[in-house]
């Protein structure tokens, strides 16, 4: 069964986020990315007030995206990735940096031939 | 039951692509966002060589994002948005603008609490 990517959706509950500084969000995205063996093409930040963030880095191999709700203690992580990546390798490097206490993950292979 | 917000996962098979010019299909996807009840706040686009290409938009609503790949008639589309937008509102213009053939859809709500 050929596809062309793996899609993870991820809900981080009770997560710690570090704080909504942009460059230090998207810094930890962009290493998660190199750890998946993704090519960081693009990248957008967000910041609500008076707290929250979106950040988005679009990879030559898809996205990954962060949405966080701190009323919540909710992150929604998005990772999919196609060719010889691993989004797994993202996804351990965005768990320790954001150390949800709960999470659930579902993984959706997109574009199912 | 709350939820933080919506996300469409939806697989455009044997879809007509317009071509590939980045002002054309971000025009597309704003309009998409703004039919949603969304305000875009950041872009990214990428094309690929020869052909396919990557776009995102962040909302202060979440994202949505086109990811196609032409050798399979393929657009992987992503709609996220939450508060009081309707992501099939969205939906609505993309499939106008692409035309599948073919529709896989899937609705995931996020961050149910």
């Amino acid at each position: 069964m050929k596809r062309a990517g793996i899609h993870l959706i991820c809900e981080f509950w009770q997560t710690q986020c570090i704080d909504s500084n942009p460059q230090k969000i998207l810094k930890v995205v962009k290493e998660a990315a190199k750890a998946s063996g993704s090519k960081v093409v693009g990248e957008s930040f967000y910041a609500f007030q008076p707290y929250g963030f979106s950040a988005i880095v679009l990879l030559a191999e898809s996205h990954i995206s962060l949405h966080y709700w701190p009323e919540f203690e909710y992150l929604a992580v998005d990772i999919f990735t196609c060719g010889k990546t691993n989004p797994y390798k993202a996804l351990e490097v965005l768990k320790k940096s954001f150390n949800p206490k709960n999470l659930q993950l579902v993984e959706v292979k997109r574009g199912l031939i």
